[in-house]
């Protein structure tokens, strides 16, 4: 199978410079070989003022996502799914996420859809894909403020860092769902 | 079966106002009733200044969408469509929809995914959800810049307006797939 390995719209000088990068080179990749078809969703921005002589807005506001920073399609299944990177070596802090995504993840769930986080601990170089229903147990099960690197171990599933493409969460998701 | 009609977030006092306005109270509706999943995206723009001491934009730029603008899950599928309305009485304008959203629309169909535009005919009241496909062959077998009505007659399907959901496009999409 031949792979294209460009896409015109992207930049890659700042290839593998951190996570939401190498989600979008790998999407990116996904795309143009018709593996998969997900993009990251715009900042939800909220406009204020607007030069509409000069097609310019003026005055606006960055509003926090209702949802997951990422969704679309692979083989016809809806997926959504966000991406952390975390500086802890021991545990990622729950405030990342906030109530309404995780309401949000719920319905996701609810209606069939493959829900997910993939969370990067740093300085461990390490990368994992968490299931939302394996989130979900965790919040109903446990009282802290964050996901111990344990649980991660045991629930989740690491995503290796390859060449192309530079990480391939789909080829984890197809072994688990 | 009880009905939510409201949803804290969504502002009614325009509704029944416009096509958009129609879709998102659809969509509240849809949600609250664990019917689907569907979203607006928000409308993409680029940053290019920040006041950050006030966490404030100051200057921005709308930019073109390359997607559809809603999307979200139906019963584990992957949904994508757009809506525009046209003061026309006898064609839709193909110029409303850009080369980026048509090669997208195109993928979302490769991936198994339901893809179609709802069309409003203002003066006609009349609404039309027209499958990706139908649109895509019209382009393949036509060089028209416009879409005639008569090609909605025969290949779309009308979307009634009713009180529950105001526009009850599930209903149509679960006659024709």
């Amino acid at each position: 199978m031949n792979y294209n390995i460009t896409k015109n719209t992207t930049n890659y000088a700042n290839r593998g410079m951190n996570l939401e990068n190498d989600i979008n080179i790998s999407n990116d990749f996904y795309q143009v070989n018709n593996i998969a078809l997900i993009n990251k969703k715009p900042t939800p921005i909220r406009v204020s003022r607007v030069d509409y002589k000069h097609s310019k807005i003026t005055e606006a506001f960055f509003e926090k996502p209702s949802t997951l920073d990422y969704n679309g399609i692979y083989r016809g299944k809806y997926i959504e799914f966000d991406a952390k990177e975390t500086q802890s070596k021991t545990s990622f802090a729950l405030m990342n996420i906030h109530k309404h995504q995780l309401d949000h993840l719920t319905k996701v769930i609810e209606h069939k859809g493959i829900a997910f986080l993939i969370i990067r601990f740093t300085k461990l170089n390490k990368t994992y894909l968490l299931l939302g229903k394996d989130l979900l147990n965790f919040l109903k099960t446990s009282n802290r403020k964050s996901i111990p690197l344990e649980y991660f171990n045991e629930k989740a599933y690491i995503i290796n860092l390859t060449y192309l493409p530079r990480l391939d969460y789909i080829k984890v998701l197809d072994k688990i769902i």
